[in-house]
């Protein structure tokens, strides 16, 4: 996983029932008739599943380094493929050939009169063998950044936020011709360094602080699962300018293709040189720093007084790379739809890590494979989908999302016409379940919740999501836990329906979503303790042993992730009218907006704020020689009309309304044509989100709500958004208008559905 | 200082106008003929400061240690008295004798496999001389605790509050026949020992947590100002049922009276054995917890994984006291008032400290010095002031208050006849003026900072107060500063007038203001960057070099607190008719009544919080066997008729309106006979806050509004909010109608005063 998945936000969910209630949920469709039967198929297809089978997997795919490029890689896509075969799928390995710019040389130094040089090593853990391992393992490094050799004063950035260069600013801190330091969380990495480099520094430190996932969360490895003082998170550093391959924008990263020149202008690398540490590494550094201490939310674990910078002793950051190209290799399987071969069910999760990997990502990938072992049984023994099913293992999604996005560049014509839903996991967590994804799907998603089971309660995940989110024993224990991209998922308890919260930036469902415009669910399960806090993840300490002691002993969530998902595909692939509904679009939609309107009064209040306190004076009467303030610039307020979008929030949730009624007023099709030609309108709602022309900017992001932030966060309307966030009041004005017009073609789209479905019932009567 | 002033707090201050303006404060009296006059007076006395003066008092009076029965305690108070008699006042030593039992042997040890003794001790630091006095520093101990051999498990409670013990008991955690650790900081220490006694521990050990004063706020000593490595908060930990000697509850400890035995259970020592612990020392007791990881909020900034316990191994704590009895010196200076002898303006402050004192308590200290010294020079060229005004050199407060208590308990009835005003300075500090007092001087406290310049910025104090209401360039850098006792002052926008905040416990005007009555101010500064964290206080740290080097160099701030409370003394000592005024008075009893509701609605609010939590299952349902929790005993949920308090409330408001327009309606009294019937009719207001019988079961607390509450927090209305908190519901039910009797007895008195004014006017005319 490129960055963990977002989790739900206490915030949030005490918000309450914003929306009104736009109808109820049908329980059944015109397929009633078959529940019994589905019934038991799906009883036959979770008693297929094995708890050991999981672990095996996991223990198996996990026994060597799996990067892309690595000596074990090619041997995994292998081992992967014969076991589809062997669960009886028809089943292929699809490559590419992508760079992989290996780190060859590496250096993290401070001069001056107490020089230290950083270690940028991995330590291994007594009593856990995988960490001697030392010969394959690969080095910490950021991968997609540049070569880069710059010696200069380094200054520490907090989380590296736009906010948090605002806060710099105001204490008098200018980071042009700096190295900045920044500790991991909020943002995701590529975000923080695309943002140094545009505020003008030469080079980027990201460390984990023992506060976000070391010894102030957990004790650390081997006692408990926080951060070693050594352990580094690796991770890619790409630019959110397009996915995938960063030498090929919008087409497969074929063999011979012509391609951008890597860490070209163009291409998708990082701007700037950037490299990760472990605090044992950082703690040096961030002691070398002189300047006002920081204010007291910018403060880690550390046991030193934070200072803002620079340090009057410089620092040497020197990374290299080679300019390989290596293999990637997707392993996709395939059973073909019996009446509907051209569309697809899709479930996807990678395979590769970047070390051993056994959170991140076989956690997911090892409920996946269990899932493909019940479902080709079921297949063996007769039964047919009436959709294709595509079990995807990715590769190279630590990279850059970059088998899953290659996959859909490769593919985007079948899944643009025939892409009925993508279901993704990653890592699999433990917990209640956090779901995120597209509204077409809320009400299929809370019919799932309801019949799987939580594993340690064994209420109904529903119920426990709903419990989780009505109380909270643990108070403030959730508080500082994971983030990053994503909104949080809630409870509409007026009609008892998930509201998915929008897909984060973070893994393989990016490119299906943004791009293909399908619809789909992201899957994991959330600590309600302390959230998913795995101090492991992206080092060399995310292997099984370190897996089976502290994450899912038993793998007893990881099973449930294989029924909720293995559930989900059976669901899809044997439905007659495909199971969306889009009162909750309209839901989301009215959520997106008001979350917009939110961004811009927060925004608006920040301009006032610093104005009134300019101008009272209150920067020089209240000046603390040691803790200096500059004013900030007096800066226009904005005024932004977003009328045009609530309008057209408003059309959907008649068009959606109207959807419902016509729906419950008679029966659904059942025979081939006919569902056919209602599951085509159905779908064009979801492709009806992307824009024909993308993103400004940023042309190969299509999805006018799914399409991450430019920095890589999840914003509202990220048109509108980015450039409000920007100061760039003219272009977010502009955008208003053209996200109105998206959301009127989802309006258009729904409308459509109903007139196809009451032309249907008027032409063939309402028998079929 | 017993603990920390307490500092403004950004959450009430943003809470905006809750009151409705009553009226305009009236700038002048009837004394407008004299202001010119004064005003040639009171820049005369302004004049006679100085800095050098002030900072020679500093380092004269801080050369050696000076506790209570120091070789330099008797040397001490002779200085002071030579001071005051060369100054040209009738100085003079009043004496008492109290129990000072000092530690004769003291260990904290962890036991089992990997032993740990305490050091409790301060080392030297570099560059600072007085820390190498070995010989004259006293060792880091609690006084007024008793006795102790106690051997067992260690549990952490956070800051040791009642919310801390309701959280552990969710954790599963008993503290009974455990020894606990706590950390400084949010409740007075005393306050601290007393829960965990009332929760059945059997020791106490209360630590600096570097969050709170070390490293993670400021470089440390001598790099910056933050606590050391080594050192302790020293302090006493009294119990908060009386005042001063801990065994002569309500009289003075003169020589050969009666007393309680020390330690025993009447008396006012502690109830279990503590220790105060430098982090060096805390650390590997912390690290030798086990149990559950503990709530992010109950972190503290050590490198460790703070949790719960309890411990294995055992921990050994042993504390012996010598009996010791000690001679204590309040230095009393008096100029006899000309006008009113028996009318007392008294300005105060306590001369000992725990080792050099140079902040805590010779920054106000040496202030109230210059002031002496300039009103003495007017005194010696011919000025009298009407009211006679004593100037008191504190002794012993840091055992308990003890010197200035015991002065009022001794002079009560002349106190309680003829006390006007109680002037009180501790620690000076450095950036925003913070007030907090009796709320009938809420309008003369306004003007009195309209006249004094703030050293920075040249504002009016007056002005830089509330600009730094409104307006916060360092953002959320003060939120986790300062605390401790007292609620915060604000500003009333609509009147232009300072919302005093409610009196802390931590200095001497707690006995003038709970037992004598009397109206008066506590007042210093408070930073707006960072709040005033010393990390030298109650430590060997705190002397001049440390003083002069971070705090406040140049003594500008402490010269600003000498003008203010130096007018403050000359325009009450001077004024015919006394500026007290009643409209502030109505606001502030409303705001305790508001104060008081809400800490209601916080209690209900978490009954129920619980009730619903236990009754849902999601005890059940969301456990993390790592960190389990018990659901807590469902209790019953309060039903509380405030109506008595609001309706006193609004009689006062009506009466206090009354008295203002009669006020403005006509000129005041300037002879003799008349100022003099209607100043006892205007003192009478503050007492009218005495109840006769106290409170409950604390008789010698009579102060309705500013006694301190049972732990010496400073709850609203401490007779009924105590109970509250207690949960002893019935107990709070009885004492709402009690505590409306005396607001009601208040109203009468601003009637009275109101009646005394209209009928002098019929009497006399309107034309004296």
């Amino acid at each position: 996983m490129l960055k963990r998945f977002s989790g739900r936000r206490r915030a949030l969910m005490l918000a309450g029932s914003i929306f009104l209630a736009l109808g109820h949920p049908t329980a059944t469709w015109g397929q009633a008739a078959h529940v019994d039967q589905r019934s038991a198929l799906e009883s036959r297809f979770i008693s297929g599943l094995s708890a050991a089978g999981y672990g095996e997997n996991m223990k198996e795919l996990t026994s060597r380094p799996t990067y892309p490029g690595s000596p074990f890689s090619a041997e995994l896509a292998a081992k992967i493929l014969a076991r589809f075969r062997s669960y009886g799928w028809n089943a292929k390995v699809e490559t590419y050939e992508i760079p992989y710019p290996r780190v060859t040389t590496q250096a993290v130094e401070l001069l001056g009169p107490r020089p230290f040089k950083a270690a940028l090593r991995e330590s291994p853990v007594p009593g856990d063998a995988y960490t001697l391992q030392d010969k394959e393992i690969i080095e910490p490094f950021f991968v997609m950044g540049p070569d880069g050799d710059v010696t200069a004063p380094l200054v520490y950035v907090n989380f590296g936020l736009r906010d948090d260069y605002a806060r710099l600013a105001k204490m008098g801190v200018d980071v042009r011709g700096k190295i900045v330091i920044a500790r991991y969380g909020r943002l995701f990495r590529g975000g923080k360094v695309e943002l140094a480099a545009e505020h003008g520094a030469l080079g980027v430190l990201i460390y984990s602080d023992p506060h976000e996932d070391g010894y102030f969360v957990e004790p650390t490895y081997p006692e408990g699962q926080g951060r070693t003082p050594t352990g580094v998170q690796r991770g890619s550093v790409l630019q959110g300018k397009f996915l995938g391959d960063p030498t090929t924008p919008g087409y497969a990263s074929k063999k011979g293709v012509q391609r951008l020149p890597v860490f070209s202008e163009k291409s998708n690398f990082a701007r700037i040189p950037a490299v990760p540490l472990s605090y044992s590494d950082a703690q040096p550094l961030l002691e070398a720093l002189h300047g006002q201490v920081v204010p007291e939310s910018w403060r880690g674990a550390l046991p030193i007084t934070y200072k803002v910078g620079p340090s009057e002793a410089k620092v040497h950051l020197l990374v290299q790379h080679d300019r390989r190209m290596v293999t990637i290799r997707n392993v996709i399987a395939t059973l073909r739809g019996s009446e509907f071969p051209d569309e697809y069910v899709i479930r996807g999760n990678h395979h590769d890590g970047w070390v051993f990997g056994a959170d991140d990502p076989h956690s997911g990938h090892s409920a996946m494979l269990e899932e493909a072992r019940s479902l080709g049984a079921l297949y063996k023994s007769g039964w047919r989908p009436k959709r294709t099913i595509i079990y995807a293992s990715w590769d190279a999604e630590e990279s850059a999302l970059i088998g899953s996005s290659e996959f859909v560049e490769d593919h985007l014509e079948d899944l643009r016409s025939g892409g009925v839903i993508y279901l993704n996991t990653d890592m699999a967590g433990v917990g209640s379940i956090a779901l995120e994804g597209a509204s077409t799907y809320s009400n299929f998603a809370t019919r799932l919740l309801k019949d799987v089971k939580d594993p340690d309660s064994g209420l109904s995940l529903w119920d426990r999501f709903k419990l989780a989110h009505l109380h909270d024993i643990y108070a403030e224990a959730t508080a500082g836990s994971v983030t990053g991209g994503g909104s949080a998922s809630g409870v509409d308890f007026s009609s008892d329906r998930i509201r998915l919260g929008i897909p984060g930036y973070g893994s393989d469902h990016q490119a299906f979503f943004a791009i293909a415009g399908m619809g789909g669910l992201n899957s994991a399960f959330f600590g309600d303790s302390a959230g998913n806090s795995s101090g492991a993840y992206h080092s060399d300490y995310d292997d099984y042993e370190y897996y089976t002691r502290f994450m899912d002993p038993g793998f007893r969530y990881g099973m449930a992730l294989a029924q909720l998902n293995g559930l989900a595909v059976l669901r899809v692939a044997s439905a007659h009218t495909l199971p969306v509904e889009f009162t909750a679009v309209a839901e989301q939609v009215d959520a997106e907006v008001k979350r917009l309107v939110s961004l811009n009064d927060r925004l608006a209040e920040a301009i006032r704020h610093d104005d009134s306190d300019v101008r009272s004076g209150a920067y020089i009467a209240l000046n603390d020689p040691r803790r200096p303030r500059l004013a900030p610039p007096i800066r226009p307020a904005p005024s932004l009309d977003f009328a045009p979008l609530e309008r057209a929030a408003a059309r959907i949730e008649a068009c959606a309304r109207a959807y419902a009624q016509a729906r419950e007023s008679g029966l659904l099709p059942t025979r081939g044509p006919d569902v056919a030609r209602l599951n085509r309108a159905l779908m064009a709602v979801d492709r009806a989100f992307l824009r024909s022309d993308g993103l400004p900017g940023r042309p190969f992001y299509r999805h006018e709500m799914y399409s991450p932030g430019r920095v890589w966060d999840s914003p509202p309307f990220p048109a509108v958004s980015d450039a409000m966030s920007d100061g760039d009041w003219e272009t977010a004005r502009k955008q208003i208008p053209l996200a109105a017009a998206t959301l009127n073609s989802v309006a258009d789209a729904i409308d459509e559905a109903t007139k196809v479905l009451v032309q249907l019932r008027k032409t063939r009567g309402a028998t079929n």
